[in-house]
């Protein structure tokens, strides 16, 4: 935690009227100090949430400069998009003198709460953090606020807590891809997503809606199907493509799902793009390795990581108010390539 | 640094016969202790290379815990191998109840040089690191060696460093993979890999080579490529297969490479498998997104980061001596699939 957050020993020994040695001593239970004093102190402190920082007091009577310490919480360190967030992240840090203390929650409620108190107790002066999958209660979040924690959420923003976010613009992505798809001729555009407990499905939900509304389209629910990933992808569809009334393009929430549409869609014996146009979401190394390779909405996981760093830099360094919500939008690019006509 | 690896002020106390107040005291000049006294101590503690760990001590003091922090230098986080890596070591870690400090080098040698001293100044309690493409001095590992931090090299190992070490069996996994070439009837088999100066490129190289001479067949110097990624490999691989005699079977460093030979050969109208074999190394999300699926050598990153972490804290928490040069490798795996015969 920065030393711009938390009530130090000199505040408090100023605003009592005593030294510093005092409100160390009595912080520390020593006899030298009576115990009525020591109670005064004590209760003072808990009452101003002081929190005794023996990392950054050591440093600060060592004269060494207190360490900068950013804890950063990802659900998946081997994943492509997670691990450019986490490049970025890691370059704006460094150019600013930060480090960082990395955990990954395996996608797990449970851990994402030990690595938060871990965090804590480390001292870190801040934490920027991406909702593991099953996360629903925020209550760990909300601790770290209440210490003074700056928190920077990207990617993965919890509804439930009121704090910094980065993302990037899955709306207007999925809105601008699939108003390409409608614009190069595509009349059935089948949706793969998924489910829309997550803030960032429901916005590129809502894009691909729109951009059909938008252009006298209405919404197939044969066409809206609940998958994320190239299995379900490969498994579901050949029964998508067998229906009376076939798509004639897909718009996939990540790339690994449009490339099983795309294998998938080979083995049945339709020509992407000629038959069948697809889109997906990312722009990973996945996305340049398929044939053809895959048109695509870019989430410029860098930049994401950038950002992210750049807020809590600037509350810790208190450049933003540490109470200030700030809001950054990332913008995707449509990346267009051999799977679309 | 852990305890066990550094003379502590107990120590120093205990072989002068003063009190650890005395040594304490002495280490920071206090006027307290006489002068005799003082530079007593203070040439015992630098003849006994102590090295005053502030942190240490005083969480020592405070009855916290120490820190355990591992220090982790990865030359790209957004990289596939590299981040399977990471998150091999960060699930080890966490088990043992060590977190990480985590910085890229960005491939760049002064970069390499800036980390070490920032992680050696923030008392990591050991470094697991693979070495930046061009460093070539190897004064800033060979520091952290002597001030008894515990060093442990992944993947691209320090020949010039006598530190533990983690690799794959890149020799083999070559050699496997090559045999595997000519046991389906490959004659001509190309390779392209990086100079010689890494290890790893070295041994891969060596597997090849060997693989070709244990089955009466002989490296050819037109067929011996110096390319490690794709743009590089569709740019030579056309006048490659113009060879007189062009390969019939490539055998590329990494998958990148490997993908760039697929398509390349593609364009050029050659069906892959039935007229050119190619396998690649390393087994990352891009070897199932081509088309066919790429046959390569799996490196099993997550393997190699655990093993790596289990090193470092086997040796931070004394059950392997400090001084021990672990060297391990874990075992490869040939995977085929639609780009071999």
């Amino acid at each position: 935690m920065s030393d711009s957050t938390n009530i130090t020993m000199k505040d408090i020994a100023r605003d009592l009227g005593v030294s510093v040695a005092t409100v160390s001593r009595a912080l520390k239970d020593s006899p030298r100090i009576s115990a009525e004093k020591r109670e005064e102190i004590k209760k003072y402190a808990q009452e101003h949430n002081f929190y005794p920082n023996i990392l950054a007091e050591s440093l600060r009577k060592s004269k060494v400069q207190p360490m900068k310490i950013i804890g950063v919480i990802v659900p998946q360190l081997a994943h492509f998009y997670f691990s450019s967030i986490l490049s970025g992240i890691e370059e704006e840090a460094s150019s600013h003198g930060y480090r960082l203390m990395v955990a990954q929650s395996k996608e797990n409620y449970e851990n994402e709460v030990k690595i938060c108190r871990a965090f804590s107790e480390s001292k870190v002066c801040g934490i920027i953090v991406s909702q593991a999958k099953n996360t629903t209660k925020y209550d760990h979040f909300q601790t770290l606020l209440e210490k003074g924690v700056p928190l920077v959420f990207y990617d993965r923003i919890s509804t439930g807590v009121n704090a910094s976010r980065v993302v990037v613009d899955d709306y207007m992505g999925a809105f601008t891809a699939v108003t390409h798809l409608i614009n190069i001729g595509c009349k059935r555009i089948a949706y793969y997503g998924t489910s829309l407990t997550m803030e960032i499905a429901k916005n590129r939900y809502n894009g691909y809606r729109d951009a059909l509304l938008k252009n006298g389209m209405h919404p197939d629910e044969q066409l809206i199907r609940n998958c994320d990933n190239r299995a379900d992808a490969e498994l579901i569809t050949p029964d998508v493509m067998q229906l009376p009334q076939p798509p004639d393009a897909f718009f996939a929430v990540n790339d690994d799902t449009a490339i099983g549409i795309l294998y998938s869609c080979k083995r049945l014996g339709f020509r992407v793009p000629e038959d069948v146009s697809i889109c997906g979401f990312t722009n990973g190394q996945r996305a340049i390795a398929c044939d053809p390779m895959l048109t695509t909405v870019e989430q410029r996981g860098v930049r994401v990581g950038e950002e992210a760093a750049s807020i809590l830099i600037d509350q810790v360094e208190g450049r933003l108010p540490k109470n200030r919500v700030e809001r950054r939008v990332v913008r995707t690019r449509l990346i267009l390539r051999g799977t679309t006509r």
